[in-house]
């Protein structure tokens, strides 16, 4: 007899579509076929209720959100997405959010080709934990250790719109109901850069996706390197309702805002037209924001060269996000 | 800057060992290199406080446990543990409890070679998520739909003790301190038979771990493989504590109670030396417990060959685990 979260699963349950799929949801475990000369590429994400997302949040777009954060680390690692697990705890079982939650979920996952393959189901406090499986031949992965002294760095899309909406619902900045309703799109509903990560095998050196920020997430990269760099802050692409904030807020949400799910990457400047190739081919903007160091730690400039105080100056007035 | 949560992945952060991993934790995502003519296991397993364990659970059990449940989900595939991830949600940072937790965790994972290779941690009710990977040779996978008609049914180890332990913790049935210790050794501390599933690859048809009891979980490889099975009631072995119990007490826990993690499986009749070999191989007890038949249902017999009653008779007197 099934109980009320075995019933869950149908929400969710779908017949298998990929030829690797050689066994889905319903057995002890799923099975994958590996592509010969590729790498498997596997992230874990959770997601608790309070901590990432509102008790209330739109289930249809936390459904997006829950798997486009996954599917922003295989774009991270150049990895093509392959299938998923999904474990969810919930406090019952209710239609009118597992119907919404599962097709937010699933429209992603049809878009990227990436299959529901199994999964746990239980009651308890909201949690969401997805697991991600990529592929990528063997060797190309896009690696935080591989940035190079004498490398461009770039960032896909903008900067600091899902910070800005949180802002706003925390009554930080007076933000109009058009602009948060704009700047929130980009925190509920990002949009992971896979296609953009699979077209800079080759071209790029180390990738990461920016999740907490910035400034925070490239420290991965330099420490993981053994480099240093330097950004120009007027550089870096604003969000579009950023863009209307004044100067030490837009600097600052650009840096340390997070949940953006850009990719900042380092190539070697030869490779500046093949980036922007790869960005036009996979209609993702990218911008060239500064430079791979040999000299250890983060330096962000302003225009005359002056280096910004990450710690006072403009970024004092708001909390970490 | 760390925080506290980036922090407690240092109690799991250690050096790759296996050659398959190429990436472990530390970037986006974790690479495994496949082996070819292999497939990949995937099982995900989420357990959460209050629901699948006590809050003032021994950290070391629950750590040894919780891996023990995704092994035991491998084993039942024929699957060779290879690695793991881990997300974590936790009240508080708390280093005597997530010492001990790595440490029964870290400890059952070497025992099997099965590599941590990334995750994810995070502030929340306590909720532990594990996705574990097996590797299996190409279309070798013991699966819950190859059963055939003529097929013997065996359980591997034994059955019961675990659903004792819950008896006596639940103060259902009078157990003395030192029964119910040993009893709850099976409920904490479940053995997964990884080495019996491999030794039974091209040997056995059909397998499943019992997580939820024994009549409950062959239930899913009759409807899977469009069969139906007769169980010998008193062919079941008891576990050792269980053993001391009254018949009807017995006969319920054998067949209804959960969480002893052993295996049930189908194999051809002409298979039984082998059976017992790959029983003895691994140094587990296998017995062999009943038959696998045309017609649909689970029917389960005395020794006078009276169907037994699942649903009245013995079984009303405790309520579901």
């Amino acid at each position: 007899m099934l109980s009320e979260f075995d019933l869950i699963a149908r929400y969710f349950t779908r017949p298998p579509r990929r030829k690797d799929v050689a066994a889905g949801i319903g057995d002890d475990c799923a099975l994958l076929v590996p592509e010969s000369g590729s790498e498997l590429a596997i992230s874990s994400d959770m997601l608790v209720e309070g901590r990432h997302f509102f008790p209330d949040a739109d289930p249809y777009a936390l459904g997006h959100k829950c798997l486009a954060v996954n599917l922003s680390d295989l774009a991270a690692m150049g990895a093509e997405p392959v299938a998923f697990t999904l474990a969810l705890a919930l406090p019952e079982v209710n239609p009118e959010w597992l119907a919404p939650f599962s097709g937010g979920l699933l429209e992603l996952a049809d878009r990227h080709g990436c299959e529901l393959i199994g999964g746990d189901t239980t009651k308890g406090p909201r949690n969401i934990c997805i697991t991600i499986f990529g592929k990528v031949p063997s060797g190309r992965a896009l690696r935080r250790n591989a940035a190079r002294v004498g490398d461009d760095i770039w960032v896909s899309g903008t900067l600091g719109d899902a910070r800005l909406a949180l802002a706003g619902y925390r009554g930080e900045l007076p933000l109009d109901e058009q602009a948060l309703a704009t700047a929130a799109e980009r925190m509920h509903r990002p949009t992971p850069r896979v296609a953009l990560g699979i077209a800079l095998r080759g071209i790029a050196h180390a990738a990461i996706d920016i999740s907490d920020g910035l400034a925070g997430d490239i420290a991965h990269i330099l420490k993981q390197s053994g480099v240093g760099a330097c950004l120009q802050v007027d550089a870096l692409p604003a969000g579009p309702m950023l863009a209307m904030q004044d100067q030490p807020t837009r600097r600052h949400f650009m840096l340390a805002g997070g949940d953006d799910y850009e990719l900042c990457f380092t190539a070697p400047a030869p490779m500046r037209d093949a980036v922007l190739q790869a960005g036009a081919a996979s209609g993702t903007t990218v911008t060239r924001v500064g430079r791979i160091e040999a000299a250890p730690g983060l330096r962000v400039v302003d225009p005359d060269g002056t280096v910004l105080d990450l710690k006072t100056a403009s970024f004092d007035h708001f909390t970490s996000p």
